[in-house]
C-alpha cells in the first residue's frame, strides 16, 4: 500500500551530502532527495537525469553554459549531457529522478548508489 | 539545449483546473503541473502515477482510505490503484509524473492529454 511522503521530514533524517535517498520508485525509476554542498565531479549519464531545486542556490556547470537553479527551478539533464553540480552558496537541497539503481556520477571512484530513506 | 523552468512561473500562467501542464519531458514520461479544486472522477491508470502536493491541501480518495497530501508532500500511486483527488479547501497546486500522452484519466469521457506548458 503506497504511503504518503513528506519530503522535509525525509531531508530531516540525514545530513550526508552527495548521498541520495531513495522516497519514492517509480515504473523502474526512483524519486531521490540529496543534499549538496560545494562542486561534485564533472560526470554524464546514459539516461535523462531531472532535477528539482527544493531549497538553496545550486549551479549546473555544463561545458558551455550555467544554469544558476533556485527553489522550484526544474532542470532536466539529457542522457549524455557533461555536466558538474556545484552549491557555492552553503547546502542544497533537490529532488531528482533516475533510473532505478543508477549511481549518482559516472565516475567508478566516487558514484554513489542512492539507498532508502 | 535544456532549460530551467520555474514551477511557479508556469504556475501562473494557466488557470484552468484538471487540465494538466508538461514542465518536461523524461525518459518518456512526463513531468505535468496542474492545478485542482473539487472532486474528480474516479479512475486508475495502467501505469504508476506519482503526485508532488506543491500548494494547498489534497485529499486522494481510495477504496479503503483516504491520503491528505499538504505542500511537500509526495504520493505514488500504484498501476491499477482506483483514485480520487478532491480538493476540498480550495485550489491546490500538483507536480505529477505520468507516461508520454497518457491520459490524466481512465474515462473516456473526461479524459484530458497534457499540453505544453
Amino acid at each position: 500500500m503506497p504511503q504518503k511522503v513528506n519530503l522535509a521530514e525525509k531531508f530531516g533524517a540525514f545530513t550526508e551530502h552527495w548521498a541520495p535517498r531513495i522516497v519514492a520508485r517509480y515504473e523502474g525509476h526512483e524519486v531521490r532527495i540529496a543534499k549538496l554542498d560545494g562542486a561534485f565531479d564533472w560526470h554524464s549519464h546514459t539516461h535523462d537525469e531531472l532535477f528539482l531545486c527544493v531549497d538553496g542556490e545550486l549551479d549546473i556547470e555544463f561545458r558551455d553554459r550555467t544554469e544558476t537553479l533556485n527553489q522550484g527551478d526544474l532542470l532536466l539533464i539529457a542522457a549524455g549531457e557533461e555536466h558538474r553540480p556545484v552549491a557555492r552558496k552553503g547546502e542544497v537541497q533537490v529532488l531528482l529522478l533516475d533510473p532505478a539503481g543508477a549511481p549518482n556520477t559516472g565516475d567508478e571512484t566516487t558514484a554513489t548508489v542512492a539507498v532508502e530513506a
